[in-house]
Formats: structure tokens, C-alpha cells, sequence
């Protein structure tokens, strides 16, 4: 059999053959070296989170299943549960998924098998930037208590600034908000303080990026940055020690100047090679819990 | 040479340097760890046969060489005869291709000096697909003599239907055909039955799914369920040990009442189950004829 | 915790529990297997270059992250300076870039600390493409002086004929060049041949691809094959010893007669499989100027 394109180019004992070499290899009875899967079901644009758990998986010696959602059978019409359930049934020891959807895992719960991770939950939650960015201050105060903390945009749209602020606040932060009015989220009950005050007062400014692909009316940026942003000025109001963040993609210009992306106070690069290792942490913590494990697997967390 | 950009930045002597270091490695006096690769060549939409080949080809202790059509050169024109020899050169061990022509397969034959599997052509043959529904009824009954088996929905444009239809006959079983009157396939030369009667009488109902996406004029789906399709008054109906197929994607609500999808009838997850290891099978059938081997590879199958 | 959904399943002890362990990560204080991963960004389409870093790398031991400039935040408007200096920050080894722009790298030398390969920059250069044109030239001749090259076609918009022309002379061969009016390149000072000409006095033809992408008014092709391309009656007029090169694509009956893409002469076939090695070698060195090492890292160069 030179190529393999037609069931008529087989006998029937070799369709036997082959159904018996199958039934070999599911009962293990050929050894092969164990392999963990990641499943990494991104619904949604990313290059950040995408990227470092692809990093965090293999360096727990994991492979990656690369799903590409504009070349797979969602273009069908299948669903994330039946597609999840896919990835369940060939064999992924972990699903990571980012949907568009606040609360796509409702469907899931009680009906996957295997470990998920949310990796960005609409405009709803996106858990392990939420502990990137407290390792992020945890490396710089080794504390939360007493740490004045400004959130930062569009309030309203974030799936940070949420988690953020109540995870912050029962760490023993003092969290403040600060947003332009279209951006105030009505609901959360922490004060908020103009730009200026935030810089003047707080250790961490932490901003958010402003989701242009998540608004219908596009709020006018002109003078944003100026009105709301952190400009060069304010930056200069900050106290000795304090430092920025931003999850990124930063819209250079609008909520930060351009010159502060790398400047001395700002950690924004430093969230990212922190969320390799966030992510090392919850993927092991997951698999340990599990049981699922491999030669990298913590005995103990 | 801190980033290498352009030729300029080398000497003469750098050059030759380079050419002398790559000759090396090509003539194999630099040893490194031997590789097999896998390419897949995906020129249509997949899920679950494109992750399942990927995990028997990673279980197998092969690389991927991941080919995204999009980003590919085929957007620049080159056809899937170049693209194979492409991968050919640069030194896969082993090509999956789905594409969309019933025959993609006759320009490439005795042409390409490496095996390929075919993953879907057309609407012609998709031979990895019946060997895992053959499987899972094998998993089922141990036999297929005597078994009467149903195969119904688009029997006119599936690449399953007419493989399947004639291996399950040359195997031993009666067989079925059910379908909508304009998915009937005059040509074929087995009974058609009645969905009500499918349900009654045999011991594996085989469902197909509706490809929208290769109908010009879209069949009215209106009803299509409660005429056609396997709904829970008929799952009722079914023999005490008769099991439900279908390769997926499930237009759930359509072949099948959403219900049944997850019943106890159904294989329809086991088989996604099972193609990873009828692919694991079917590789390591080819690497073995072609002599092609690794740490994993059959002495002997 | 069955999934890991949002940061409220998480007590304030398992958040510390969490930021401890991803600490210890990134401390090295949990012993894991060393990896190397190379980033292949390409923001425009490419088979053989993409998939032939990509052999050279796993061939190398690296790990791949492979990037989907259509899935990925470069859609939401991140630069390709912020988004390599975000591979930089997650732990990219090295950084493989094609992109449109002619001078993409100048934003990024002295900011990215991290070796970058160019694997094409716009019209401007693609210097992996001409050491394997080289490597290929100097495996079929063992050298260069006094070989007789023509450069032929596009050479206004080629990124590889300016680069393969300064290279060729200043290795001692005798370069020329033949376009069609539209392709000529008046800047170069190499001399002009016709196509007949060229054919019969060169050692080596080297035929560029005619880029449709890249040209605001397509010229009409009609006759151009007969007019400036390799005919099959050229051809019979080469040299007894001569070859022919493309980089490929190839638009087959253009630059060059369909037939004689895989006659005799052609080494187009053959620069593919030694672009894998051409770019092993500049990893390699790559890497070992920098002392980024692994168990395939040469020791020296």
C-alpha cells in the first residue's frame, strides 16, 4: 500500500489487521511514552494569553492540540459544548478556553471531563490576568494590606477590572476606580477619583485597555489620553515607588503615553513574563488535582 | 552578528562558513535526534479528523508540520501538487490531506515519494472515517456477519456513505439505505428503507450529517427531523442492543433530536474516541511498509 | 476545584498558594527540562520559508510558537514592535519575522533582546533565500568564480535578486540580469541580457517569481512566458552542465515553461530541501553568538 486513499485498496483481513492494531494501541497493550494534551480553544483574538500558556504547557512538558476556530468545524455550525466535548473525546487532558460569550461555561460545568481553564470569559472574567497582575505587585511590595490601587478605563467593559478589584480588596488593598463617564460601571461599590488624584496617591496605577472591538459607539478618544489617560505630567506626580500596569494590548497614545509603555515605573512587560509562569501555577495546580500527571507533575502543591 | 537581517552583514568567508555548517547537517555529520514529521494539509474545514490525526501522529512520536491553507502560498496561487512536493523537499515523512476534489489524489500519485493518507476528498471517500465506524461497531457486536445496518441522511453528496455501505456488505452485514428524496443516490445498489422501519429492524443506525456547505440550493430542513431523522419516538423503537452512529459535526435538532446525541445508544463521542487510534493504526501501517521508522514504529504488523 | 473558572473559587491562602508556586517557577526552584522556543511571526503568506524554519527548528530541539497574525492581537491593533517585544517577554529563544514593510527591522534592532532571522523584508531583502540559492550553486559547482549567473524577471520588486547579485559578484561570479521593460531595475549596475542570451552563455539561471501581490497594475502576462521567461526551446539551448533555479511558487507556464520545473536541469525541488539546512546553520550560529544553548547547541562555529 503505497498511499492510503480508498477502503476498496484493502482486503478484508487487513481492514481486520487494521481494527486489531486499533484496539492494540487504545488497550496500551503496544507501550508508547505517555503524552499530556493541552487543548488551547482560543474563540477569540490573542497573542499574549495564547502564546504564554502555549509556553507554560510545554514547559510542563505538555503538547499542544492548535485549534484554529476560522479553519475548524465551527464554520459548520458546531457548538463550543460539542466542540469541547471533541477535544474531550480525542484524548485533551486540559481545555483552555476564551469565548466572546460572559458566560460559556455554564454549558460546560458538570459535562466535561477534563480540567478547563478560562483564559477571557467575554466582558465577564479573565481569572489568570487577574493573578498575573497581583504577582506583578506581590513581587514588587510582597503584600497587598494598605496598598493604595487605582483601576483604571473602561470600567464598565472590563473582564479585569471586577476580579481585580474585589480579589485587591479582600488581599487587604485599598482599591479605587477611575474612569471616563461612558466607561463608570454603576454597580461596583468603590470610589472612584480623577486622574490626577489616582497618580498622586496610589502605588499601583493599573490601566485597562480600551476595548474599541467591544463597543458599539466608539467613545471619541480625542484628548482621552489628556482627560483620562496617563500623560507624562501626571506620571511625574506619581510617589517614588509606584509603578504601572496595563494587561496589553496598550492603544499606545490613548490610555498611556507612548514614552511610559517601558519607562522605569512600568511593569507592563514584566505581567507578561509573569503570566508564564501564573499560568505554569494553575496548570499544575489543575493537573495535580486531577490526578492527571507526567514527569513534571507536583507531587504535592 | 546580533540579529541576522541582511546578506551584507556576512563576509565572504562568513558565507562559506554557513555553507560548509548547513552541508554538514545535511550530510548528517552533525548528529541530532532523528524526526519524523507529519504534514497536514487541511484544505477544508476540520476538527475532529484533523486534532485526531494530530494526536496519533504525536502519540506515534511524530512532529507536525502544521499547514494553515490561509497563510499559506496557495493564496499566491500554488497548487496542491507544488504544495505537496513542497513538503516533500523539506522533508516530511508522512502527508494528511483533506481537500475538497473527489479525485485530489490522482495528480499526486506516483509522483510524490512519501506517503500520503487521505483524510476527506470531495465528496468521493473518506476511508480513515469508515475504518473508525467499523471499529466502534466491532468494539459493539465482535462481528459484523448478520448485522443489519442502516445508513441514512445525504447518501448523495457523503463521502462515507458509499465506503462504508460497500466494506460493511463485503464484511458480512445486510445493509441500508434511508434518505430525503433528494438525497437518494440512484446508482447505489442497496434497499432504501423508512426511517420508522431503519429504527425498528436494525442493529446499527448510521446517521450521516447534512452538509450544508456542499448544497448549492439548500434542501428545506422544515420537518426534516420529524420525516427523516432519528427522533426519540423512533429511538424507542430500536432493537435492546442497537446503537447510534454519526461522524460529526451533529446538526443537532435535524439527523438527530439534540437529546440523543449523549443517550445510551449513542457512540457517536466513542467514535471520535476511536479515530485517534484507527489513525495511530493506519500510520504506523504505512510508516512500516515504506520502512520509515522510530522509536515507536512496528517491527512487524 | 474541578474547573478554573473565576477568582472567587479561590480562598486568600490558595491565591498566596498560587503567586508561591509561580514564583518558584520562575526562580528555576522546581527543576524542569530546559526548552528553547523560537517565535515564527509572518505577517505575510509563506509555505516553504515558514515550514522550512520550522523543520530546522524541531530539527534543532526548539519548541515552536506558532503564531496566527489573523487570531491574534495584531487585529486588534498591536504593533509588530510591541507584539516582538511580547514574544520577547514570555520567553522566545529567538524570533523568525517576515513582514511587508522593506524596513520593518529598524524599529526593532537595539530594542528586542532577543536574535532575530529575517525571513523576508517586503521588496527589500531575504537573505535566508539567497544562502540556499547559494548553498545550491556551490553543491552543483563547488564554486563560485568565474560561473556566468542571469538573475531573471521581476527585479524591480524582488526581494531576493539585488541580494543574490552584490552576493554572486562579490564571491567572483559574473552576474547579469534579464526583465521584462517593467521589471528592469535601473538602479543596479549589472548588465542587461536578453532572455535568448542568457539562456545559452549561463551556467545558471536563476528565474524570480513574478509577484502579482505586490503590483498595483498587473502587467499583462500574455506571451510573457515566449517573450522573457524559460521556454522549453531555450532550455535545449543551455550549457550541457547548466541548472536552473526558482525560489518558488512558481507560476507554472509564466517564468517558465510548466515541463521544466522538474526536468533535469532543475534545482528547484533541490533549494527547498536546502533551505532547511541553509537555515539550521543560521539558527545555529545564530544561537551560539548569543551562548543560547541546548543539548544540539554548537559548541563552536
Amino acid at each position: 500500500m503505497r498511499h492510503f486513499i480508498s477502503l476498496t485498496q484493502l482486503t478484508n483481513q487487513e481492514i481486520y489487521d487494521c481494527l486489531d492494531l486499533a484496539e492494540a494501541y487504545r488497550m496500551g497493550r503496544i507501550p508508547l511514552k505517555e503524552k499530556l494534551f493541552a487543548a488551547n480553544l482560543f474563540f477569540e483574538n490573542s497573542t499574549r494569553t495564547k502564546m504564554s500558556f502555549a509556553v507554560a504547557e510545554r514547559k510542563l512538558g505538555m503538547d499542544i492540540l492548535d485549534f484554529h476556530v476560522e479553519a475548524s468545524s465551527v464554520r459548520k455550525g458546531e457548538s463550543l459544548y460539542d466542540t469541547a466535548k471533541t477535544f474531550e473525546a480525542i484524548g485533551a487532558d486540559l481545555i483552555v478556553i476564551r469565548h466572546e460569550a460572559d458566560d460559556w461555561f455554564q454549558q460546560l460545568d458538570q459535562k466535561v471531563s477534563v480540567p478547563i481553564i478560562n483564559a477571557g470569559a467575554g466582558k465577564a472574567e479573565h481569572p489568570t490576568q487577574c493573578l498575573l497582575d497581583l504577582l506583578t505587585i506581590y513581587q514588587e511590595f510582597g503584600r497587598f494590606e494598605d496598598l493604595q490601587i487605582v483601576i483604571v478605563g473602561d470600567i464598565k467593559h472590563s473582564r479585569v477590572a471586577k476580579s481585580n478589584a474585589f480579589a485587591l480588596q479582600r488581599l487587604g488593598a485599598k482599591v479605587y476606580l477611575s474612569a471616563a463617564p461612558g466607561y463608570v460601571d454603576e454597580e461596583l461599590d468603590f470610589p472612584y477619583i480623577s486622574m490626577d488624584e489616582a497618580a498622586r496617591i496610589c502605588d499601583v496605577v493599573m490601566l485597562l485597555r480600551i476595548q474599541h472591538e467591544r463597543h458599539e459607539h466608539q467613545l471619541t478618544t480625542t484628548n482621552y489620553l489628556t482627560k483620562f489617560g496617563l500623560t507624562k505630567d501626571r506620571e511625574k506626580e506619581m510617589k517614588q515607588h509606584a509603578i504601572i500596569l496595563h494587561p496589553a494590548p496598550v492603544n499606545r497614545g490613548v490610555e498611556i503615553d507612548s514614552d511610559l509603555v517601558e519607562c522605569d515605573r512600568s511593569r507592563i512587560f514584566k505581567q507578561m513574563n509573569n503570566g508564564v509562569y501564573i499560568r505554569m501555577a494553575i496548570i499544575a495546580l489543575m493537573l495535580n488535582e486531577w490526578g492527571i500527571t507526567n514527569e513534571y507533575t507536583l507531587e504535592k502543591c
